[in-house]
């Protein structure tokens, strides 16, 4: 192999496929990137077993071929190269680098042992932009359980059985609050033979490693990304990248149930207000179960958010709000609450309430389609 | 008490004196923060019974006072109010605050309790712009040793004794490389008295840790530190803070005569590309001893840096040098060699040698008065 590429987009391109090195597998080679030529690109592969990466970049192939060496010293020692041409040939199993006066040969391990990722070859079901798949995920993410006793919900539920609507939806709980976001998805992004490919499959559950690292590739763009879905993996493909995953088995939680459909209060709040407001108020919250207090207050037409440890101290902060029809105290785990509000867009936010121990419902004018759930806690 | 200010300028004194709080310290009252009204401004004290900060913020007494709260508590209260004017009251051993919406009560121990600081009554030794002054730390604290073993190392010497000459030294050292900045004084600065203030110290050895917080509170500018010598403690005197700290006692080592005078080589290189060098060398140095070779090649005119372990490979990098005489191989630490040339200033760096076993010396151009020396290790 001889290759030539800049050092800007090797160093990028070990940055992606270096993060889900998996430090104490037990393979030595999967402490390794495969380096490939390509139809006339450079492919860089890393896997853990469970998520594989691709990465593709452009330069100049004098001689094809292919080989792996330890991801993180090669990563290393690129990102302190100045930023100049590097010229990457492979002997045997040694590869040398040679940028500007710098020559380094780095010990590799036969590509032969390399594990192949399993290769989709279906027809992508549906296309999104880059961005918007992102931000969709970006909303779900927090609200993802991370309990190893209930594996279903440790991923991010992805809900095609409205595809013949143009829908799909996104889905996180871990049972103490739950994101839900619906994606409308244009006509023409939509595999007409959708329902040849999936057969009977209409849901998957993806991974919650997965989805972070999804979030870290995409970039904020309008590049397409194409979705293929087999029983038991799902791979994303893009332009520079390609990743792919092992899903979740099993049956995600009937969830739509505990969504209330009906408010006794709506009230309107400035989200940046209201998450200064949660934050200070965590300084003392209960200790047992991390809750904090919101007030309804009728009369002045504020929210009161307030907390109290006995021994440390109290606080009390009121801010306007619009619509407050009654008086109310509600608990709730200040990092769900915070979560949530985090993870709206726009300052203007709603809280949709019924009494102290129904779901409260968190939405935002300027999103579309998302709504965040949270059980208030008990006393 | 009661006293108003800005909460720019309390958060601002919240994250000076509260670096130094000694999380394991069995004295809970030493995990507070001393608020007390003083000549009109509100001031701050911390200690961890090593190193004491006071912190002085101007706003409006109304009524005179003092009060110790959990620092850790009211600095995280502190930064995620809005940046507006804070009333602060104390009743007893409640602190009460009040910052807009925001309404907060934090217990309070009592204040009697605070260990004092002691006062050092003398008359300042000297002045010095903090700016100056925090430079001169900054190039000599990476030197300085963390060996339990040898205490009297652990510390930056202040040498003194040649005050009469309108000079002092930092030194600091851990054996292996040395760091010594001369700095001149203007005449006008120094205390006309300062032997009978002195009387025979004439060097003294502050803690690292002091070192540490001093460069962290110094500001890069003009203001002049006022320095107050006793015989076991020192206090550094600014407008808006003061540090007093304890000295480390001991005899500081006879370290001139580890300097050498004479160079058989002096080259010229450029910082930057000899950082970068040692930085990619550094992957394969000596699992040992962590040496990477320099090599004067005298044919080429350049200076060679290499390493290589057998297992993993080799780097070999070549970059311009100036007056090289002579072909000579020498071993470094590679840490240690690029703490040196992090040291110094401006981009026109020299190596002074004489032989594969006596101290090389790191100076620029750009620095008057600090020279590195560094041992070489050993195959």
């Amino acid at each position: 192999m001889k290759f030539t590429c800049t050092r800007e987009n090797l160093n990028k391109a070990l940055n992606i496929v270096g993060r889900i090195i998996n430090k104490n597998s037990t393979l030595p080679i999967l402490n390794n990137v495969l380096l490939k030529t390509e139809k006339g690109r450079l492919k860089l592969s890393s896997t853990n077993l469970e998520i594989g990466i691709n990465y593709w970049i452009g330069g100049k192939i004098e001689e094809s071929g292919e080989i792996t060496v330890p991801t993180k010293l090669f990563a290393n020692f690129i990102s302190n190269l100045p930023n100049n041409n590097i010229e990457i040939k492979s002997r045997e199993d040694i590869l040398n680098i040679k940028c500007g006066g710098y020559k380094t040969n780095i010990k590799g391990l036969d590509p032969k042992e390399y594990p192949l990722a399993p290769k989709l070859e279906m027809e992508p079901i549906f296309k999104i932009k880059s961005s918007d798949f992102k931000k969709a995920l970006s909303q779900v993410l927090p609200a993802v359980s991370n309990s190893e006793s209930r594996i279903e919900i440790t991923g991010v539920f992805l809900n095609f059985s409205e595809l013949n609507k143009n829908k799909i939806t996104l889905v996180a709980t871990d049972s103490y609050r739950l994101a839900e976001k619906d994606i409308n998805l244009k006509k023409d992004n939509i595999n007409k033979k959708f329902k040849d490919i999936l057969g009977n499959v209409n849901s998957i559950i993806i991974p919650k490693d997965t989805i972070q690292e999804l979030i870290r590739i995409l970039g904020e763009n309008e590049e397409m990304l194409e979705i293929i879905i087999s029983e038991n993996q799902i791979l994303f493909n893009f332009e520079s990248a390609s990743v792919i995953s092992r899903l979740i088995e099993g049956k995600y939680p009937d969830y739509k149930q505990i969504i209330p459909d009906k408010f006794e209060s709506q009230i309107t709040i400035n989200k940046n207000e209201i998450i200064n407001s949660i934050k200070v108020a965590s300084l003392f919250s209960n200790i047992s179960n991390n809750s904090i207090e919101l007030k309804l207050l009728n009369s002045s037409k504020n929210l009161e958010i307030s907390s109290e440890i006995s021994d440390l101290g109290n606080n009390n902060t009121k801010i306007p709000a619009e619509n407050i029809n009654k008086n109310l105290n509600i608990l709730y785990n200040h990092k769900f609450l915070l979560d949530g509000f985090n993870s709206l867009n726009g300052d203007k936010v709603f809280l949709q309430i019924n009494n102290e121990t129904l779901p409260t419902i968190l939405t935002s004018a300027a999103d579309k389609g998302f709504i965040y759930v949270i059980m208030p806690t008990r006393a």
